[in-house]
């Protein structure tokens, strides 16, 4: 049975991992016949965003502590990460990928970009195993890895930010994903379009199963 | 279209909803061609818990702004729920329905339970339209309602609190829900068993359309 890594960045669209993009990611591969083992870095979230509001709230939160929530307490540090024993690594959406793992939401482009988030990528490609990333994840996976094609569907300026750092860029609709075999990239635009639940579930199981494929 | 009222009790299992549980009630509720709108009551959460530990965290969170993670903020206050608007009522599961909407996780049968709570499901209920409970849920619904049938799967300690509120309660494996047609409600076990996310996939999708074939 083949095992796949799921990086989360948190817990909620505004400051964390989607929520919507991490369960569907997990319910694809439990129903395409792999398993999943969730990671986290250890860090503290860049904010903490109320979600009802949309404001900043004055505290602090922990990346994996709160991340633990959509995994149900199975999720371990993203330093314990190790790509010989995956077949893949998954990356859902939501802010928390571009503001804990990378500062692409705040720098752009000229991002920093978390070194443990930098390992996994780069360890998983140097192996010749597929990366899956949905919604903004693709920017992250471009910056690391540069010269890859991805797709974050039709927003021009992230598109035009994909091509900066040396990636080419594919527009794609709901549910479409984009493959770059020589690279084994999948990605899936989800939530960076309008769209309903139900098209975050066919983006992610296409992402999946595009994956394992490449597995 | 039908429109389900789908209600949270936070934003994780130990003191919130259970994330997948109401990820993919939404999901279900969407597939089966209807909207959905969520609510959660605007109150503290009993607890915070750190979902990587499982102990206690030393501070406070409100269920509704938790709730609007899973929401991705497009949620109302329970308070502004009316029965009148909506062709069903769907409770998700997890730890924050025992803890936030009533005090089931601590008090047993004799629990406290959220005034709105109650005012929502007695008004849905006397409108003859039909309440889903997934995982925990029934306990609640049991606990106002009293004499309905409904399943939290096999948990014996559970299921006898079930039947000392007045209920009547019925075994259930993976994926099976428990209809009690003259009251209109339908249960499923969920994460009341030991279940994979497919299986929660399963049971609220069962859930889901046995209360659009009611209402």
């Amino acid at each position: 049975m083949k095992k796949i890594a799921v990086v989360l960045a948190g817990s909620g669209v505004y400051d964390g991992a989607e929520i919507h993009e991490a369960t569907l990611t997990l319910l694809a591969i439990d129903r395409l016949g792999a398993q999943y083992q969730m990671f986290a870095p250890d860090i503290p979230q860049y904010h903490v965003v109320n979600h009802l509001t949309g404001e900043e709230m004055p505290e602090s939160r922990n990346v994996l502590v709160e991340a633990a929530r959509v995994a149900r307490g199975k999720i371990r540090p993203l330093s314990e990460y190790n790509a010989e024993f995956f077949d893949a690594l998954i990356f859902p959406g939501g802010f928390g990928v571009a503001k804990n793992l990378c500062s692409f939401a705040f720098d752009g482009p000229s991002m920093k970009i978390n070194e443990q988030v930098q390992y996994a990528v780069k360890e998983t490609h140097r192996l010749r195993k597929p990366i899956g990333a949905l919604c903004i994840a693709p920017v992250l996976i471009a910056g690391i890895l540069r010269n890859i094609e991805v797709t974050i569907g039709t927003d021009q300026g992230t598109a035009q930010a994909v091509e900066s750092l040396g990636g080419k860029h594919k527009k794609t609709g709901h549910g479409e994903v984009v493959v770059d075999i020589e690279n084994r990239i999948v990605s899936t635009p989800c939530y960076m379009l309008e769209a309903s639940i139900s098209q975050i579930a066919e983006g992610a199981e296409n992402t999946v199963r595009a994956i394992l494929e490449l597995a």
